[in-house]
């Protein structure tokens, strides 16, 4: 049985997740780097244009995912009430969700037929950490709109995200965050990713932990 | 034995499901009526100012009651990948997701020890229907960060969030969205409200469906 050759769009390809992910991807498909800063595409999710420019660049796509998306850690007492723009949930709510959302939507736009598009949140929607409540929130706001958009997605196109714990290689830096959670290897994470993009599913939150 | 006479700011009073939660907790607490555009104290969720002059205005609390935030319903193809404020996404993130959110902020620095924090979502964060992903959305994200500040509100405060499924009173307008949706009456989903603040448990997600 031979498999279908895809071509893959992923943001966040520098990162530690991204990077298992494309070693994971591209032993079968073509994966296109992209990135705030690096990849051969550059994409910000928090700027718009810039999404809308990377898919065009990109040209036909089988599947775009993002193994990316900043939220701020803080203690709960350094969060004020306060407006987007000045909240210290503006970085999680801009970057990660409508971030993520928005390369969904344009995904959506763009993708070829049958097409799939894969996000990442992580374990904190579900066990919250001290300082972690903006992630926690993010996380549960992109599960629940994954969950949303796939009955709603047109042409067969498919949504997912993936919910790693922590990673083994973050462990020197989260490490102290993290006590007593299990981490996994970014490799591990990595083929969930697969899952989602070369599986059937759709609306499924693939949960590393 | 008897119970302790609570005062309760209830924002989003004069709604359907407020009325239902005025009427049972106004049988043994003091319900101080927040609202938009009613009420004797006027909370705007999308203006943090009226939020921390409310409180101000109510005075010494033992709860917080959100009965209250808008969301944007449309078609998925609707939304379009856009910035906040130019996104269908706005209104919920900013009036029921961030809204409720600074409302338990601002609750945080002012109730008294021991008081209780009660947020609204809904059960589009577990079980989508069309035209709902933007408040799949904003209900995922308040239910986890719910999740995540109870462990780390100071003063022995507590925060809850109730999640009715559609309410027997919105079916006339709601029930072509809602088909096969068993709803309850805002009597029922009421008693959520009672056993968030006149409990004593801490983080959890009261379903009423």
């Amino acid at each position: 049985m031979s498999e279908k050759r895809l071509r893959i769009l992923l943001v966040g390809a520098s990162g530690t997740l991204g990077r298992a992910v494309a070693a994971e991807l591209s032993q079968r498909h073509e994966v296109i780097a992209a990135g705030r800063s690096s990849g051969s595409i550059r994409i910000d999710l928090t700027d718009v244009q810039s999404i809308l420019r990377g898919l065009k660049e990109a040209g036909e796509l089988d599947a775009v995912i993002s193994a990316a998306g900043r939220v701020t850690f803080a203690p709960l007492a350094d969060f004020k009430p306060a407006a987007l723009g000045e909240s210290l949930h503006t970085l999680g709510i801009t970057d990660k969700l409508l971030g993520q959302v928005n390369l969904a939507l344009a995904a959506r736009d763009h993708l070829r037929d049958g097409g799939s598009i894969t996000l990442t949140t992580g374990i904190l929607s579900e066990q919250p950490i001290v300082a972690g409540s903006s992630a926690s929130m993010v996380n549960g706001a992109v599960e629940a709109f994954v969950r949303a958009a796939a009955v709603e997605l047109p042409r067969g196109l498919r949504i997912n995200v993936i919910s790693p714990t922590v990673l083994t290689e973050a462990m020197p830096s989260y490490g102290p965050f993290f006590r007593g959670f299990e981490p996994v290897t970014a490799a591990r994470a990595a083929l969930a990713f697969s899952r989602s993009v070369e599986g059937a599913q759709t609306g499924q939150v693939y949960k590393v932990f």
